[in-house]
């Protein structure tokens, strides 16, 4: 029987600019608790305020045109569904009021693939556990209602699982089939933390990740591919 | 500390139409295994063998146009991606030949709401226990590279978990957010089955899910809602 755990982090202060993120989750989930097929995942609010990402929000018009290289469409309620600098496609450019202090609003942070890889050479540093890291947002999606979280940053692992080439049970080619393991464990990872409870990073142990130096902007598709960018 | 544990289910025969499939996911992961808070991630090929809807792989265009009620764009590889029959936006309208027998692709079930219904009324029939069910398949995104599972069936959950309105750490009302928690099921069930092993349901226990009577079609987004339909 595969078991995988998912572990939820709680005890981690609120984050103010400065704060070092690997030492606040070694605090939290214990020195001696990390285990190597461990991937970290903490969310991508977390991160911002920690790199003091923040601005006041009367600016944030002038935020998300800053953080958008291209505006894909504007809806009637006045959001707007842009490319990021990174390439990801979102809500407003990442740029949200979600659990930031009053009268302000969070970027995304400016290299969240290069965040992921300090905090892990941190927990690193601090348990000599080799983690993989993973930092997530909560996206919405074409097509389909309701948002997920996704994987912003990565540091570890390879944030896909390529099946290309390998047989299936069958014994058949599985042509296709390269599966965002990344976004899978940030959505996994949502699901031990929720929104209101200040829950804000979790532990997944067990899961079959290959061990890499990925990078979350791997995930994007490059818009000459994409048919709905 | 929030612990939430993904089971993989070993031990599921290979799968033929008219199996029970209530019975062989009871009989693999034991009748008195279940619990009131699981939900249990049934990949949409089991389902699909069991309810007969496998075909010819030399009909495979014309099972492509029957599934389909509209095409959304065709790519140089071959590709379609259309809108079936449910709403679901995939590619070749959710027709492949991964894991079934050499020569047939399957379709997708008919009705997976209705065949998660089933799913989970047998399971209770058989241990006494109200489960969730989802039944899960492998769909790419747009703007995204790689594929996550998502829930196409649903039952005795509801499939979102609606924020809007709700309060987060900060005292700040949250204005948008609904987690589409049964795609984070699925794809959280996901990483406890690979493609390659026969490890083809799973259960997940102790998500925070709210139980209701929702259906997967929920997650579709209305096309006349949609910016990228």
């Amino acid at each position: 029987m595969t078991d995988i755990q998912i572990l939820g982090i709680t005890g981690i202060p609120e984050v103010t600019a400065g704060d070092d993120v690997g030492l606040l989750l070694v605090d939290a989930f214990g020195v001696d608790s990390f285990r190597a097929d461990d991937v970290v995942v903490v969310t991508q609010k977390v991160v911002s305020k920690a790199e003091g990402r923040l601005v006041h929000d009367e600016d944030k018009d002038a935020a998300i045109a800053g953080e958008s290289v291209r505006i894909l469409r504007r809806t009637v309620g006045g959001m707007t569904i842009s490319e990021t600098k990174h390439g990801f496609v979102c809500a407003n450019a990442g740029v949200d009021s979600s659990n930031v202090q009053e009268g302000h609003i969070a970027l995304l942070p400016v290299d969240p693939d290069a965040s992921a890889r300090r905090i892990r050479s941190r927990i690193q540093h601090l348990t000599g556990v080799d983690v993989g890291v993973v930092i997530s947002d909560t996206f919405g999606r074409a097509w389909r209602l309701g948002q997920t979280d996704v994987a912003i940053g990565v540091a570890g692992i390879d944030p896909f699982l390529d099946y290309r080439g390998s047989t299936d049970a069958q014994g058949r080619t599985l042509n296709a089939t390269r599966i965002a393991i990344a976004d899978e464990l940030a959505g996994a990872a949502e699901l031990a933390m929720g929104k209101v409870e200040n829950v804000c990073a979790a532990v997944i142990r067990g899961a079959a990740i290959k061990r890499g130096r990925g990078r979350a902007t791997e995930l994007v598709r490059p818009p000459g591919e994409d048919f709905f960018r």
